[in-house]
């Protein structure tokens, strides 16, 4: 294979990025398809796309048509996993959207799905070409903060204005999205927290506050605790409803503590590790001796959803290795569905998830959704300054 | 009256220091008797204390004696709300250390016993006169930030050492203090954090862990939750264990943040209060224009203990308005009961607390005490870096 053929399931806000980066930016890769239900989204790609792209309003005729070798995802959050499904089962490699789908039993089914079939399974955790976050994740698990003890995430710079949420009908309801600011802004954040300290929790107490801020029905305010099996805490504090909100993710160890903040990273760097001077002192309210290390970190933001799509292409041609593997997809989702989880039911929620129980009570909140918003329509944003 | 005389009952770690403070630093104080029931610490007041100072060894001598106006009182923890009662009876003034006691129960009926004595009643908060917390409840009590919404303060930088806890018997028992970070380390922040912004919550939900890092049998890592009547949430966050720890006060609001930090405080205002912003806007991702604002705050840590003596002695001589009124005590020790409550019942604790019950489960803890510290015998440290 000389260049991988991508089709892309939905144009919407992201495809329509993505469809541009295709054609323009990623070498080995080649866009040969799109597919979109909704006519406007068709008629844009007709004026804008090339004529060697073929244009399908229907998912069956798409996958069909064997017009590409990879299918990317881009269609609201639910559909990720039976279209992803789908396309495994017509021999397709497979790049989705984040996040890798709304509620984890649907995304398990996609995981057992990808197994075995050979092709490449991808999720856009552009995040993960960070270079904050790639180094943050490299002093963690080389060791130079020793034992993880505490983790801290404040994320509130999300801010979106009512008209944002009424920009789209199916935005921020419990049908369209299945959650907000944990379903649709901080899959990213929630993927790092696990991703950058290789930590899953065993227990989760979360305190969602759904409609809040703006006149939708799903949440927008979070507060959880995570406890771990090493006995490390955990705290993820995020909303759309505050300006200028917080950016701040302090992990701690026992050599100390890092700050990733404001693009930059600090590492208070204890001299002996905190356990080993607690053994030997003798004294009264003396602490490890402790050094501020500016830690250098690549300028920018990384190459992001290029990035993503470059490595999934080479993973193809090449066999280089995935950055953002799509089974990966289902931790920060556990993560989020939890926080649900333990809100509905006021209590604990201990990992593994029950997810049939947390299937079950999200579709009662669709079914028993009387939330109309005052729809714009179907508005396309412009998602450039996006992640 | 010329000079408020002194007496002091309890001149261990703070009260020595109380001790020398008020000898040559109070103007229009005296020192004129200590009582301590320790030899030890007598033989110390015989040596270093003026021969005008009385010294006793029995507390009911020490109030029978009248050779003073006003009470400090600086023994361990749960004897100041019945020390405190007891010089109310003998018509003193009472300045009390912090913590106010250790259950609210207690510190209710000594509020109830100071209540029409027409005496001073103060106590220790010495960080109300750090100029950092004066300005951030300046800005937030005077509409500036707008109505809050979010406050969340990572107070980890307590670092403590066994050997620490190791220097005193009493310390980080159920039976000695009543509790460990909470009730010894942070009384200041869990006071500051309802003084600044003029709000308690109306429930909380804690996750206190016991003898995490530390052979004690009291908490030592704390996150907590707290919601209140406006909406507003918090996170408290402390432990003793972690160096070097973090000290980060941030507090949302309608109008933008504000961060004490590093002892700066910066503000980033909202040119547009958030709500009207969104109340117009009709865009997709916009957010409010932000200024980012040092605020000046005047240098150092302000008159801290000396402040509290001098303004206190003022409230005596002058009427000068308590900084820190006795009856205030209560709240943070609500805040700190409220964290041990909810983790012991494993639920939410609303307030007003089921003070009842908090004694009824603190007393549980000690009359079960199996624990033992290799005691390293009762050292006074030297706190003159303490707070």
């Amino acid at each position: 294979m000389e260049k991988v053929r991508f089709g892309i399931i939905g144009i919407g806000n992201m495809g329509t990025s993505h469809a541009l980066s295709l054609s323009r930016h990623i070498q080995g890769a080649e866009l040969t398809a799109v597919c979109d239900a909704n006519p406007d989204r068709l008629r844009w790609a007709e004026e804008k796309l090339p004529d060697t792209v073929l244009k399908f309003s229907d998912a069956e005729d798409f996958y069909a048509s064997e017009a590409m070798d990879a299918v990317l995802i881009a269609t609201p959050h639910y559909d990720h996993p039976p279209l992803a499904v789908q396309a495994f089962r017509h021999g397709y490699h497979v790049l989705v959207e984040k996040p890798a789908g709304v509620y984890t039993k649907a995304v398990r089914e996609m995981n057992v799905a990808a197994a075995g079939t050979g092709r490449m399974f991808g999720i856009m955790y552009n995040q993960r070409t960070n270079p904050l976050y790639q180094k943050l994740r490299d002093l963690v698990l080389s060791g130079e903060l020793g034992e993880v003890r505490r983790m801290n995430w404040i994320i509130t710079n999300w801010y979106r204005s009512q008209s944002y949420y009424d920009s789209g009908g199916w935005r921020a309801t419990w049908a369209g999205e299945g959650g907000g600011v944990l379903l649709n802004q901080d899959p990213h954040q929630l993927d790092l927290w696990q991703w950058t300290t290789g930590m899953m929790p065993v227990r989760i107490r979360a305190f969602c506050q759904f409609g809040k801020y703006r006149n939708i029905e799903v949440e927008d305010d979070v507060t959880a605790y995570a406890e771990y099996e090493n006995g490390a805490t955990g705290v993820f504090i995020t909303t759309t409803g505050e300006a200028p909100g917080t950016n701040r993710f302090e992990v701690t160890g026992d050599r100390g503590k890092i700050v990733a903040e404001d693009g930059k990273l600090t590492f208070w760097r204890l001299r002996t590790p905190e356990p080993e001077f607690n053994a030997t002192y003798k004294g009264g309210f003396g602490s490890p001796e402790c050094w501020t290390c500016e830690i250098p970190v690549a300028g920018g933001d990384g190459s992001q959803h290029r990035g993503i799509l470059q490595n999934f292409t080479n993973a193809i041609l090449y066999g280089e290795k995935l950055l953002a593997p799509g089974e990966e997809g289902i931790l920060g989702l556990t993560l989020s569905n939890a926080m649900h989880l333990s809100t509905w039911t006021d209590d604990w929620v201990s990992l593994p998830l029950n997810e049939q129980l947390y299937a079950d009570m999200l579709n009662e909140r669709i079914r028993h959704s009387s939330f109309r918003k005052n729809d714009g329509g179907s508005v396309v944003l412009d998602v450039s300054g996006s992640h």
